[in-house]
């Protein structure tokens, strides 16, 4: 499966969530169409690929479509992830809403900063950076997101392969540069960087594509 | 020029700048390479694509390579941002400082919720969405960042689009269909999905590529 059906997949399952939590049973091409931005015979041409069919009067059975591609995605195991740096960014990602429907579950974030740690207001533990193995371990977590300062980026990214975790979301405009890993596995980092989206924005209006 | 070769010329011109406020005046290849993960060759490739030519002695003088590359990427007009949807993720991106060696500024938040517009710590001014066409012309703004809760996305990015905004940002994990502009040009929308990168990452870390 190419980078660019995987994505279509996922949202196909986002959205059959979506629609099986306001109590639809039944979903059409079309439907899961205008929810990824794709047209209808993409769909259908993803689903036969897939070996996935419909049903003889035409669509589908939500809930054996979200088996079906579940299966496909790999869902059913915890998907937890932690947030280290726990700044403006940081804390909006912990409460964070839009993951809700996907089953991904932000379960701590770390920091060095003692008021953050002690708020009483916390919803999601904040721990400190050094107990980061011992927490990630024991609340089985492969996943961290980035979100400290640019300055102290490159340092975490190698500090929290030490303790296990496999996939990184960078949230910092640092480029991060490869570490090698205990086991010698390579770890699985994507990027968001805000400040590079924006730029692209601007020269894209700057010189539109013809 | 292509969208690689796009990114990996913003990311040089991002660094030269950082590099020029710690008050180096030359830059060699391989530091370049390094801010932006790639090969000095590709760096060395890339500039002579584009004509770019270092010194007799090797190097590069980081004053004219930033005056080079920012005509390239159509620097010196204004860069000005609004964020749209003030909430926890809004107001984050409001006071990211990631942005500011890139001369993207973003100049004003937009909300319905009044206490956040009438909240005096605020530092950037947060005005109702009813504002948004006199405020963006006004601050001869073209680019929103979208960060309103999902449910009002499409009709947030409709709304925009008839306050003359070109250039979209979107932070919801909505896909946001097309909408038809006064003047029949198509906006530029970029989107960060927060939870499809994380998805792809679980993904990845469960079917690793080969």
């Amino acid at each position: 499966m190419n980078n660019e059906m995987l994505i279509r997949i996922t949202r196909y399952y986002r959205a059959l969530n979506k629609l099986r939590t306001i109590g639809l049973e039944k979903v059409f091409a079309h439907n899961l169409a205008d929810a990824a931005g794709v047209s209808a015979a993409i769909v259908r041409k993803d689903f036969s690929q897939l070996s996935i069919h419909g049903q003889k009067r035409g669509g589908y059975e939500i809930i054996e479509l979200i088996a079906s591609l579940g299966k496909i995605l790999g869902k059913g195991d915890s998907e937890n992830v932690v947030v280290v740096g726990c700044g403006r960014i940081g804390k909006a990602l912990m409460h964070y809403t839009g993951f809700e429907s996907d089953g991904i579950n932000i379960v701590a974030g770390f920091d060095n900063d003692i008021s953050l740690i002690s708020d009483e207001r916390n919803t999601i533990p904040i721990y400190p950076v050094s107990k980061l193995k011992e927490i990630c371990e024991k609340l089985n977590v492969q996943v961290a997101i980035i979100a400290v300062p640019e300055s102290s980026a490159q340092d975490t990214y190698a500090h929290i392969l030490e303790c296990n975790i496999k996939g990184i979301l960078n949230f910092t405009p640092i480029t991060l540069r490869p570490v090698a890993t205990q086991d010698g596995s390579n770890p699985v980092v994507h990027n968001i960087n805000i400040g590079l989206e924006l730029e692209q924005i601007f020269y894209e209006l700057k010189f539109p594509k013809k």
